[in-house]
């Protein structure tokens, strides 16, 4: 029995599943995917991604998507319609969904009940705007740990805030990373990525060549080839850091597959 | 002493304040306010009113607003809006600008934990669409209870739902009557309308002809010499149905006299 082993044998698991905003987009999967996270056993949290709402509703209201280094800029125009986008619209939606499946949900960005306080990131060496990182140290862990014992479950938006008044965007993934790393100690954490691919694939374009593990060694050897580009380098990043802080497993893989586990386990 | 008052002798105060959409515009006198809501001694909930924000934003968004005898329809875009608006953008502001001040709010919906479940009004003899009524009696009480009993403050946005998947779109005044009377049983509870007049006024240009005290005959009077006419209607029906059905005390009050307590009481 290796020492992690040992140290969660007495915990309970809690699954921390985020869903990334291609499957928030549409209808249909989106249903799907709420009806098996209902079904998933045990305590648990979602997290959410934005989806392609935000971008079309900048358009609508004319507000100019900033770009520096082919990265968006959070100006304040673009915070405001964060805000309501991913904590409006699409998480007071999903918790209805999730309410009518007969799941007790509550909708939460990271302001309420200081959950999930960041720290607004430097403008050195690029200003990303209204963009925060959160750290797993200062989650309110009490208070999810009492939301899930009483069956509430918690859904959080990619939305957080500084303490000091300011709400602050901040990465889905990275959420969904501090969370589960929050609550390891506690809990036994697996952390589900759920996306629109198979998992990690070693030709982006083929689902059935999916990589069934990875590990850090082989991770970076993948990246240096470039296999692995894009925004999953940064999911990897995160998967590793949470494996290394303590969680459980993580998985990488396609949303209609959170019920198998069907997709990519990090190691 | 009277019977209610032998009822409630041994329960704890809670205290419900609703602010109007004319504060939660102005960005000072919202600072203001949330400072002193803030400094309100024991256990409370917040309730907070909508806004020129949406209609302003419904303008951009090209979103007609459609009427029926001068009444606000909420059709599907609007019920879009309202939910991006009220539970998005307007709440979770509120909820960092309390966190700043070292109140540890949390902002919800009527979904959020199914606290406030409504039924979708009939479209006979007007459709308003997609607006809800709720029922105290539905109200997740014991949710709302463990929330103030851990120090948790929840702040509620206009914004219900009907257990089958549909957000609804509801008078935040009757959602502050409908949470100060469920919430009744258990606790002493007392309902404050904050707004931006001095309280029910025999003049509604005159902040010197504050009525004081009015009871249900008074008020009948009043409306039908039309001194009472418009919104405070459906305010002053609030809160008579309030104390009716256990609420111990409502006031109507600008919201700058929150702690001072100055204004109209309901009796």
């Amino acid at each position: 029995m290796k020492s992690e082993d040992f140290k969660n044998r007495d915990k309970e698991k809690l699954s921390i599943v985020k869903i990334g905003g291609n499957i928030v987009d549409n209808p249909e999967e989106l249903d799907k995917f709420l009806a098996d996270f209902n079904s998933l056993e045990g305590l648990k949290v979602l997290i959410h991604g934005g989806g392609a709402i935000a971008s079309k509703m900048s358009d609508q209201l004319g507000i100019e998507t900033r770009k520096v280094d082919g990265r968006r800029i959070t100006d304040a125009e673009t915070l405001k319609l964060v805000t309501m986008v991913y904590a409006g619209l699409i998480n007071k939606n999903i918790v209805a969904s999730l309410q009518k499946l007969g799941c007790n949900a509550i909708g939460l960005s990271g302001a309420d009940a200081n959950t999930i306080p960041s720290v607004r990131r430097s403008p050195e060496p690029i200003d990303f705007g209204f963009v925060g990182d959160p750290d797993p140290q200062k989650v309110n862990k009490s208070f999810i740990s009492l939301l899930v014992e009483n069956d509430v479950i918690p859904v959080f938006c990619a939305i957080t805030h500084d303490g000091d008044g300011m709400l602050l965007n901040t990465n889905a993934d990275t959420i969904a990373y501090t969370v589960a790393t929050a609550l390891s100690e506690k809990y036994k954490t697996v952390l589900y990525y759920c996306f629109e691919k198979e998992g990690v694939l070693m030709d982006v374009n083929d689902p059935d060549s999916l990589i069934e593990t990875i590990n850090p060694d082989e991770c970076d050897n993948l990246i240096q080839q470039g296999v692995i580009a894009d925004g999953m380098i940064p999911k990897l990043f995160n998967s590793f850091n949470a494996i290394s802080q303590g969680v459980s497993e993580v998985k990488i893989l396609h949303a209609k597959n959170l019920l198998t586990g069907k997709g990519t386990v990090l190691s």
